[in-house]
Protein backbone atom coordinates (compact mmCIF):
# COMPACT_ATOMS: atom_id res chain seq x y z
CA UNK A 1 0.00 0.00 0.00
CA UNK A 2 1.40 3.54 -0.96
CA UNK A 3 1.41 6.30 2.24
CA UNK A 4 -1.84 7.95 0.46
CA UNK A 5 -3.47 4.52 0.72
CA UNK A 6 -2.36 3.96 4.36
CA UNK A 7 -3.21 7.44 5.23
CA UNK A 8 -6.70 6.93 3.30
CA UNK A 9 -7.10 3.57 6.08
CA UNK A 10 -6.53 5.68 9.13
CA UNK A 11 -8.89 8.54 8.11
CA UNK A 12 -11.22 5.67 7.03
CA UNK A 13 -11.03 4.61 10.64
CA UNK A 14 -11.91 7.94 12.26
CA UNK A 15 -14.96 8.73 10.53
CA UNK A 16 -16.39 5.06 11.21
CA UNK A 17 -15.48 5.11 14.80
CA UNK A 18 -17.62 8.65 15.04
CA UNK A 19 -20.64 6.34 13.90
CA UNK A 20 -19.36 3.88 16.76
CA UNK A 21 -19.93 6.84 19.39
CA UNK A 22 -15.83 7.62 19.83
CA UNK A 23 -13.53 10.04 18.85
CA UNK A 24 -13.09 11.36 15.24
CA UNK A 25 -9.11 9.84 15.00
CA UNK A 26 -8.17 6.61 13.35
CA UNK A 27 -4.27 5.51 13.08
CA UNK A 28 -2.48 2.67 11.13
CA UNK A 29 0.99 1.02 11.83
CA UNK A 30 2.90 -0.48 9.29
CA UNK A 31 5.98 -1.94 7.93
CA UNK A 32 7.05 -1.61 4.29
CA UNK A 33 3.57 -0.89 2.79
CA UNK A 34 1.72 -3.38 4.92
CA UNK A 35 -0.96 -2.88 7.75
CA UNK A 36 0.85 -3.99 11.35
CA UNK A 37 -2.14 -2.78 13.93
CA UNK A 38 -4.99 0.07 13.78
CA UNK A 39 -6.34 1.50 16.21
CA UNK A 40 -8.95 4.05 16.76
CA UNK A 41 -10.18 6.67 19.73
CA UNK A 42 -11.67 4.84 22.79
CA UNK A 43 -11.14 7.13 25.76
CA UNK A 44 -14.51 6.99 26.40
CA UNK A 45 -15.86 3.43 25.91
CA UNK A 46 -12.43 2.41 27.71
CA UNK A 47 -12.42 4.88 30.64
CA UNK A 48 -8.82 5.48 29.55
CA UNK A 49 -7.87 8.66 29.42
CA UNK A 50 -4.56 7.39 27.10
CA UNK A 51 -6.63 5.36 24.47
CA UNK A 52 -5.98 8.08 21.41
CA UNK A 53 -5.79 5.88 17.80
CA UNK A 54 -1.90 6.56 17.48
CA UNK A 55 -1.65 4.85 21.55
CA UNK A 56 -3.57 2.00 20.47
CA UNK A 57 -2.13 1.54 16.90
CA UNK A 58 1.28 1.41 18.66
CA UNK A 59 0.43 -0.82 21.56
CA UNK A 60 -1.62 -3.67 19.08
CA UNK A 61 1.79 -3.03 17.12
CA UNK A 62 4.32 -3.40 19.52
CA UNK A 63 2.72 -6.90 21.21
CA UNK A 64 1.92 -8.42 17.60
CA UNK A 65 5.53 -8.03 16.75
CA UNK A 66 6.97 -8.61 20.41
CA UNK A 67 9.06 -5.54 20.43
CA UNK A 68 8.60 -2.34 22.13
CA UNK A 69 11.17 -0.75 19.52
CA UNK A 70 9.04 -0.36 15.89
CA UNK A 71 11.74 1.82 14.23
CA UNK A 72 11.18 -0.58 11.08
CA UNK A 73 7.11 1.15 10.89
CA UNK A 74 5.65 4.15 9.82
CA UNK A 75 3.10 5.56 12.05
CA UNK A 76 -0.13 7.27 9.75
CA UNK A 77 -2.59 9.36 11.75
CA UNK A 78 -5.43 11.31 10.83
CA UNK A 79 -4.69 14.14 12.22
CA UNK A 80 -1.59 15.68 14.10
CA UNK A 81 -0.52 13.45 17.42
CA UNK A 82 -1.14 15.27 20.56
CA UNK A 83 1.79 15.69 23.25
CA UNK A 84 0.95 12.68 24.46
CA UNK A 85 0.89 10.05 21.30
CA UNK A 86 4.13 12.39 19.95
CA UNK A 87 5.41 10.93 23.13
CA UNK A 88 4.39 7.64 22.70
CA UNK A 89 5.89 7.97 18.83
CA UNK A 90 9.61 8.94 20.27
CA UNK A 91 9.77 6.10 22.51
CA UNK A 92 8.18 3.61 20.19
CA UNK A 93 10.98 5.04 17.70
CA UNK A 94 8.67 5.03 14.75
CA UNK A 95 10.68 5.86 11.37
CA UNK A 96 8.10 7.95 10.51
CA UNK A 97 4.69 9.73 10.51
CA UNK A 98 2.38 10.99 8.23
CA UNK A 99 -0.88 12.65 9.17
CA UNK A 100 -3.90 14.15 7.55
CA UNK A 101 -5.60 17.25 9.68
CA UNK A 102 -4.19 19.22 11.48
CA UNK A 103 -4.17 20.28 15.71
CA UNK A 104 -5.94 23.46 14.57
CA UNK A 105 -9.19 21.40 12.87
CA UNK A 106 -8.76 19.30 16.00
CA UNK A 107 -9.34 22.30 18.27
CA UNK A 108 -11.75 23.76 16.17
CA UNK A 109 -13.81 20.40 16.71
CA UNK A 110 -13.10 20.77 20.47
CA UNK A 111 -9.98 18.83 20.56
CA UNK A 112 -7.64 21.28 22.56
CA UNK A 113 -4.10 19.55 22.00
CA UNK A 114 -2.86 23.05 21.42
CA UNK A 115 -3.36 23.49 24.91
CA UNK A 116 -1.05 20.31 26.17
CA UNK A 117 1.24 21.78 23.75
CA UNK A 118 1.52 25.28 25.31
CA UNK A 119 1.82 23.90 28.86
CA UNK A 120 4.30 21.36 28.09
CA UNK A 121 6.99 24.13 26.73
CA UNK A 122 6.48 25.99 30.16
CA UNK A 123 8.22 25.28 33.25
CA UNK A 124 6.40 23.10 35.86
CA UNK A 125 5.94 26.03 38.16
CA UNK A 126 4.47 27.99 35.41
CA UNK A 127 1.80 25.27 34.14
CA UNK A 128 -1.53 25.26 35.08
CA UNK A 129 -1.29 21.84 36.52
CA UNK A 130 -0.15 22.10 40.31
CA UNK A 131 2.65 20.70 40.31
CA UNK A 132 5.39 20.11 43.81
CA UNK A 133 8.52 17.93 44.31
CA UNK A 134 9.67 16.26 46.97
CA UNK A 135 12.03 13.44 47.96
CA UNK A 136 14.42 13.85 45.54
CA UNK A 137 17.42 12.13 47.33
CA UNK A 138 15.60 8.90 47.94
CA UNK A 139 14.42 9.17 44.63
CA UNK A 140 17.73 8.56 43.04
CA UNK A 141 18.24 5.18 44.82
CA UNK A 142 16.30 3.59 42.00
CA UNK A 143 18.63 5.39 39.13
CA UNK A 144 21.39 4.17 40.99
CA UNK A 145 20.01 0.47 41.73
CA UNK A 146 19.24 0.64 37.59
CA UNK A 147 22.80 1.95 36.78
CA UNK A 148 24.49 -1.32 38.84
CA UNK A 149 21.92 -3.51 36.87
CA UNK A 150 24.45 -5.62 34.77
CA UNK A 151 21.39 -7.57 33.05
CA UNK A 152 19.25 -4.76 32.39
CA UNK A 153 17.47 -3.99 28.92
CA UNK A 154 17.76 -0.47 28.14
CA UNK A 155 15.18 1.35 26.41
CA UNK B 1 -1.68 9.70 53.54
CA UNK B 2 0.32 12.49 53.50
CA UNK B 3 1.92 13.62 50.11
CA UNK B 4 5.39 12.31 51.23
CA UNK B 5 4.35 9.00 52.04
CA UNK B 6 2.23 8.80 49.16
CA UNK B 7 5.59 9.85 46.88
CA UNK B 8 7.51 7.48 49.24
CA UNK B 9 5.05 4.56 48.23
CA UNK B 10 6.16 5.66 44.71
CA UNK B 11 9.91 5.64 44.81
CA UNK B 12 9.30 2.15 46.73
CA UNK B 13 7.70 1.10 43.71
CA UNK B 14 10.37 2.65 41.73
CA UNK B 15 13.07 0.90 43.33
CA UNK B 16 11.81 -2.78 43.75
CA UNK B 17 10.80 -2.68 40.27
CA UNK B 18 14.91 -2.50 39.32
CA UNK B 19 15.07 -5.62 41.30
CA UNK B 20 12.52 -7.38 38.89
CA UNK B 21 13.80 -6.42 35.62
CA UNK B 22 11.74 -3.35 34.86
CA UNK B 23 12.54 0.24 34.77
CA UNK B 24 13.29 2.64 37.66
CA UNK B 25 10.37 4.29 37.66
CA UNK B 26 7.27 4.30 39.80
CA UNK B 27 3.91 5.99 40.53
CA UNK B 28 0.42 6.53 42.18
CA UNK B 29 -2.87 8.02 41.39
CA UNK B 30 -4.72 8.76 44.88
CA UNK B 31 -7.42 10.85 46.04
CA UNK B 32 -8.36 12.04 49.39
CA UNK B 33 -4.89 10.35 50.34
CA UNK B 34 -6.23 6.97 49.85
CA UNK B 35 -3.72 5.31 46.96
CA UNK B 36 -6.52 4.43 44.18
CA UNK B 37 -3.71 2.47 41.61
CA UNK B 38 -0.27 2.12 41.46
CA UNK B 39 1.97 1.76 38.26
CA UNK B 40 5.51 0.66 37.78
CA UNK B 41 7.55 0.97 34.09
CA UNK B 42 6.88 -2.10 32.31
CA UNK B 43 8.17 -1.00 28.67
CA UNK B 44 10.29 -4.05 28.00
CA UNK B 45 8.58 -6.63 30.31
CA UNK B 46 4.91 -5.92 28.35
CA UNK B 47 6.72 -5.17 25.09
CA UNK B 48 4.45 -1.62 25.44
CA UNK B 49 6.53 1.40 24.66
CA UNK B 50 3.80 2.98 26.31
CA UNK B 51 4.08 1.06 29.41
CA UNK B 52 5.68 3.93 31.86
CA UNK B 53 4.71 4.07 35.33
CA UNK B 54 2.17 7.05 35.02
CA UNK B 55 0.63 5.82 32.29
CA UNK B 56 -0.07 2.57 33.82
CA UNK B 57 -1.40 3.92 37.44
CA UNK B 58 -3.28 6.78 35.45
CA UNK B 59 -4.90 3.30 32.99
CA UNK B 60 -5.76 1.04 36.36
CA UNK B 61 -7.40 4.22 37.96
CA UNK B 62 -9.52 5.26 35.34
CA UNK B 63 -10.63 1.77 35.30
CA UNK B 64 -11.27 1.13 38.79
CA UNK B 65 -13.12 4.42 39.02
CA UNK B 66 -15.04 3.40 35.85
CA UNK B 67 -14.40 6.92 34.14
CA UNK B 68 -11.72 8.82 32.22
CA UNK B 69 -11.55 11.77 34.37
CA UNK B 70 -9.59 11.74 36.92
CA UNK B 71 -9.92 15.37 38.20
CA UNK B 72 -10.66 14.44 41.89
CA UNK B 73 -7.25 12.38 41.83
CA UNK B 74 -3.59 13.78 42.61
CA UNK B 75 -0.37 11.60 40.57
CA UNK B 76 2.56 11.10 42.19
CA UNK B 77 5.46 9.98 40.31
CA UNK B 78 9.17 9.21 41.77
CA UNK B 79 10.64 11.07 38.38
CA UNK B 80 9.57 14.15 36.43
CA UNK B 81 7.03 12.75 33.42
CA UNK B 82 8.21 12.45 30.41
CA UNK B 83 5.99 14.86 27.48
CA UNK B 84 4.07 11.25 26.56
CA UNK B 85 2.79 11.15 30.75
CA UNK B 86 2.65 14.43 30.95
CA UNK B 87 0.38 14.72 28.19
CA UNK B 88 -1.54 11.49 29.70
CA UNK B 89 -2.05 13.45 32.77
CA UNK B 90 -3.45 16.74 31.07
CA UNK B 91 -6.10 14.28 29.28
CA UNK B 92 -6.81 12.60 32.66
CA UNK B 93 -7.28 15.74 33.78
CA UNK B 94 -5.63 15.08 37.15
CA UNK B 95 -5.70 17.81 39.88
CA UNK B 96 -2.25 17.68 40.54
CA UNK B 97 1.47 16.16 40.37
CA UNK B 98 3.85 15.23 42.87
CA UNK B 99 7.23 14.00 41.67
CA UNK B 100 11.05 13.39 43.33
CA UNK B 101 13.80 12.98 40.95
CA UNK B 102 14.47 15.39 38.12
CA UNK B 103 14.37 14.59 33.84
CA UNK B 104 17.48 15.40 34.31
CA UNK B 105 18.35 13.12 36.80
CA UNK B 106 16.73 10.60 34.70
CA UNK B 107 18.75 11.86 31.84
CA UNK B 108 21.83 11.24 34.01
CA UNK B 109 20.72 7.52 34.03
CA UNK B 110 20.12 6.99 30.42
CA UNK B 111 16.96 8.21 29.90
CA UNK B 112 16.67 11.39 27.78
CA UNK B 113 13.58 12.48 28.04
CA UNK B 114 14.91 15.92 27.26
CA UNK B 115 15.27 15.43 23.60
CA UNK B 116 11.99 14.51 23.73
CA UNK B 117 10.53 17.61 25.22
CA UNK B 118 12.98 19.35 22.90
CA UNK B 119 11.58 17.63 19.87
CA UNK B 120 8.06 18.56 20.47
CA UNK B 121 8.76 22.70 21.06
CA UNK B 122 9.92 22.94 17.50
CA UNK B 123 7.65 22.91 14.42
CA UNK B 124 7.10 19.09 12.84
CA UNK B 125 9.53 20.30 9.50
CA UNK B 126 12.08 21.06 12.49
CA UNK B 127 12.36 17.67 14.09
CA UNK B 128 14.31 14.79 13.86
CA UNK B 129 11.47 12.08 13.41
CA UNK B 130 10.52 12.33 9.41
CA UNK B 131 6.89 14.27 9.26
CA UNK B 132 4.71 14.64 6.06
CA UNK B 133 0.90 15.79 5.77
CA UNK B 134 -1.57 14.30 2.93
CA UNK B 135 -5.15 13.63 2.89
CA UNK B 136 -6.14 16.94 4.79
CA UNK B 137 -9.56 17.83 3.00
CA UNK B 138 -10.50 13.72 3.65
CA UNK B 139 -9.96 13.65 6.98
CA UNK B 140 -12.29 16.93 8.29
CA UNK B 141 -14.81 14.46 7.39
CA UNK B 142 -14.51 12.70 10.35
CA UNK B 143 -14.82 15.90 12.78
CA UNK B 144 -17.96 17.33 10.48
CA UNK B 145 -19.76 14.26 11.68
CA UNK B 146 -18.64 14.77 15.09
CA UNK B 147 -19.87 17.80 15.60
CA UNK B 148 -23.14 16.32 14.07
CA UNK B 149 -23.32 13.68 16.53
CA UNK B 150 -26.40 14.89 19.25
CA UNK B 151 -24.95 12.20 21.72
CA UNK B 152 -21.43 12.16 21.80
CA UNK B 153 -19.66 12.49 24.85
CA UNK B 154 -17.02 14.63 24.86
CA UNK B 155 -13.65 14.28 26.56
Amino acid sequence: MTHEQLLERAIRLSIDNVAQGGGPFGAVVARGGEIVAEGVNRVTALHDPTAHAEVQAIRLAAQKLGRFDLSDCVLYASCEPCPMCLGAIYWARLGALYYAATQHDAADAGFDDAFIYRELALTPAQRRLPTATLCREEALEAFRRWREQADRIDY
